[in-house]
């Protein structure tokens, strides 16, 4: 017997770009997008966080200056609100993605449990 | 309008449940739980993977040789074919999980990538 999830998935898919939580981002990424300001400073945090994580995954060590750099990026993005209100939306998002994974995952983690 | 995504997250769980890889990875837990010796070689290593992973959390620095005696736990289970046909399963599992997050996450991502 072969089954495939993607019947299921693409319904669940499209159940989940109608939930508010979905709404929510989509709208919090309209508002930074339509504010040259917020969007400015929310790209220059974006690219030093990847380069950041780029240089941790390949061993390389980051600099104190550059330490304190991303700090400051990252608070300076965290104080506008409308970033804020992004990310915000974003991690109540995840948390509805967090919840798929953990209704999947429950009954694997059982047989492990079971060990 | 306030939309559940349960209805359709138990749909897909209940097909995710009937997949090939899940009934792998049932199958594989089932050959090591028979399997006194493997057994207790996969319950020492996810024991000190744990511990590590706690120190880890908490900041606490690992020494060298608590570090190399979980390298040699590690292998010694990795040695074994039944935990390692287990391990394998489990991937080919989270293979699946990953796809499942990739479709939900899929406009989401195309909302931050239009910034
Ligand atoms: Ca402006
Ligand atoms: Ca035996």
């Amino acid at each position: 017997m072969t089954v495939n999830i993607y019947d299921d998935l693409n319904r669940l898919e499209a159940t989940f770009r109608k939930t508010a939580e979905f709404a929510e981002v989509k709208e919090a990424v309209d508002v930074v997008a339509a504010d040259e300001e917020a969007l400015a400073m929310f790209k220059n945090f974006r690219e030093i966080q990847m380069q950041m994580q780029e240089k941790q995954m390949q061993g390389e060590e980051i600099g104190g200056d550059e330490l304190e750099h991303a700090q400051k990026v990252a608070q300076l993005a965290q104080g506008n609100e409308k970033i804020m209100n992004m990310l915000q939306a974003e991690m109540k998002l995840s948390g509805l993605l967090e919840e798929v994974n953990r209704v999947l995952m429950k009954p694997v983690q059982e047989f492990y449990e079971k060990l």
